[in-house]
């Protein structure tokens, strides 16, 4: 039974990459996509489509239109959303994601630092499982096959 | 991860063939399905199941039984829709499309020329995306995968 | 029982001031919602709300913008839709509202011109009843509660 | 018709009441319903009912069982969601609300400062409109009752 | 809690106005609504309304279409079906709107005598409770509000 | 795009058998599923599975209830419905699972000898399409991959 | 803004009554629902409506259709369920009710003794909020209203 | 046509094990999927992922989060629930799960002895088919092939 992981959040560290090394090296019978990871080609990608916008304001508008047709493609795809938030940043794309995710059904893994506990306790609580790093994420994907 | 994407709108221009090649060319895992591109035999599909017909009224509703059955099957197996809308024709099946996959929770481009920016401004914020050619939406279906 | 009716369509004749007095003559039990009937003032109501925009395409992508959270709230709150497609102009909100509804589980009363027959064969054939008339539809409408 | 309103994000101004005042001196139909607006009650509610718990861990954690419960029950009830971001705090029970509420098929009115336009695009995109301040929030809701 | 039944099945006895009778007497909180009692009506309903149809099969395809929105309509308002089977007739509608009953979610009382048993054996394996006689029927109501 | 059609209805001919040796001489890549075909071990498999049953409605109970098991599992892995009806017997379940299909989203072709138009009227306007012979159901299957 | 809250759960205290009456006191918006309290009439309400039957086996089924049906009706109309496990009994009825309630998107207060934490830890973590009374889970009621 | 089973309830006995060997002996094309069987590991599998919890409650509620996410992910990913009940335990986890499947349109076969037929009564009724072995079980699967 293969499934199909969309992983959310935060695009500046190399969080996706140890994640599916390490799946890779236990074999697990899993898929991930994920957001467009370069964050000035996710910022531009709609003037790269419709061409030079005329301010700053449209060329953020084309942007988000395409990035949300991606996320929602992807994660109607997915069998399980992985969301991690880091320590900088608003992250509110994070948020949304996390929370479309429970919202339509798809169980959630949340990743955050013992630190944002207090901010995101409502959003932890609605998750159904938060841990506190990569590894603790892989060690539940592990379970799910044992 | 293979997607299927259905493709509504406009049946007198080569716009299917012209997206289909250039996802091939770029080795998108895109397969496409769509309504009947032969207008004349779409207009006698009920007659040539239910045989001659009384009325051209009869003949119209035998043949949009078919023809909805067609679409609605293929439009529910697929993960993605295009409607292109061209700047003749009442196109009224092409916004009935694209609207009942928006409402189906299936992501949804929009190709139009800018001409027609206006009587269907409605229906581009119902889309995800709107573009204005071909080789837009070809775009925004090869940043999916990148 | 009381039902609300959302009465999409054409907005240059009186029809729906027509049916609103036909069924308060008959007692029918039903409240009728629907569009802003006047079409400058929905054309304009990004600008009245936002401000003046810096272009004709964003004037109308902000309207757009009201105009489709009116009508997904007061369909959502609405039992049945009635759409009447007139003999002019594109009227593809029309199309769009009517599919929605559909889509959306809203049963769907049709009413066109007997000229429109073929171009709106498919919405016809998706809509519970289609009728010529606003008295036919009234018919309809009074046959629920006998 | 009368309708619901959620009124979701930041609890530190008073923007609730503002509109309440409003909303009531045009007469429009609208209930509103909302958070705990006492931000230490609502961070305190897990051992106001459960009694002192073992540390602020567990503190949280039944402090956000409950309000998600109540979040979930209101906004379930709720015809519309308004999200209001202010320019502090990182506010992603508001970015979760916001985002649970378009997953649920609520419509979304999104109020906030044209200086967070950049990191909220994708979810201004998502929302039905996007505005900068209660009074135009406010001219939306008359809008629909016009 | 007042509730409202969708009173499904044979038109030829007085069963309807039976339970009503009694449900009164009882004073239950409950509202009924049904198919058109009336069986040349409901045969004539689409040509009433559309006037003379060229063919029977245009006659039946009028009139179905006119009952099919009644029933699906007054089905949707519901909260409960109870659907009876007499010992004449094919009978289908009741078998068609029992089944759609189920199918959406709304709990179902079937009654039928029991030389009806065999045939019937899956429906009635469908819905929550068979019963044989209105009085029978009657009881589960009553008991509901106990 | 392979796809499943459940074929419901009358088990006394070999239309079953018909239909799928003439999609295998067009090879159109359509699988198909059915109820139990041997009518006598339908009636009975509540006793081959539970044992000798104290009453024949205990019997029947047990039976239908793997039957309806078996029904809803394969209805719900297929993407279209085919049921025809005879011109014998009730044939109560061929309108349940009908309209069961309908209910469920599942598109629906309906096959009836033309005698059965009349007590057929409100089935058949449910289906997408009606068609009068297993050859003309085949060309509507056909049609689809054209 | 009214709601309905169905209380699953044990029938051998007078816990009910006691939550009833402290609501009244604060006079929080609230209706309750919930199963038949007479233990014994739940278990003979087959017999009452169909009349003595052959086994215990029969008696039990006949009177299980009757009470699932009330769940299920009442259920529902209910806008939250609490369900309380005492230390006494199987209590699978309510695990089940409770189960249903999550899965319908009711949200879910559980009230259980400390003592069952452990065999009930999966299903407290499904719940919205967990609580050890009456008293507490009036609290929670009371805070969703402040 | 493959099919996934879940396979829910108790884990002290060879259950699992008797019926895959069963259905691969038949060859009928089923995967089997299910909780961890190893119960000391079940409990022990939050502090496994989270390391040492300060107390045994947050031992539990770290453990059943884990679980919980393993059952609803493959509990969707599954065509068909059965569900075992032993003579032993509270089994509450076996009661969610079987009540979780129906309510979420999964068909269920709930396999228990005859002695407790009384306490899961309503149980068994909303189950599709309940049976006392396994073998009987098996012979349920292996009609839906036939």
């Amino acid at each position: 039974m293969k499934m199909t992981v969309y992983l959310a959040g935060e695009i500046h560290t190399n969080w996706r990459n140890e994640l599916k090394e390490k799946v890779e090296a236990l074999q697990l019978p899993l898929d991930f996509v994920g957001p467009m990871e370069d964050h000035e080609r996710s910022d531009n990608i709609g003037e790269e489509i419709l061409g030079s916008q005329p301010s700053s304001i449209l060329k953020d508008a084309s942007a988000s239109s395409v990035n949300n047709l991606r996320t929602e493609l992807l994660m109607k795809k997915s069998d399980l959303i992985i969301a991690l938030f880091g320590e900088k940043y608003k992250q509110w794309n994070t948020a949304m994601d996390a929370s479309a995710a429970v919202s339509l059904g798809k169980p959630l893994i949340l990743i955050r630092p013992q630190e944002l506990h207090h901010p995101l306790k409502e959003l932890s609580r609605k998750a159904n499982v938060t841990v506190e790093s990569v590894n603790q994420a892989l060690k539940v994907l592990s379970y799910i096959f044992d």
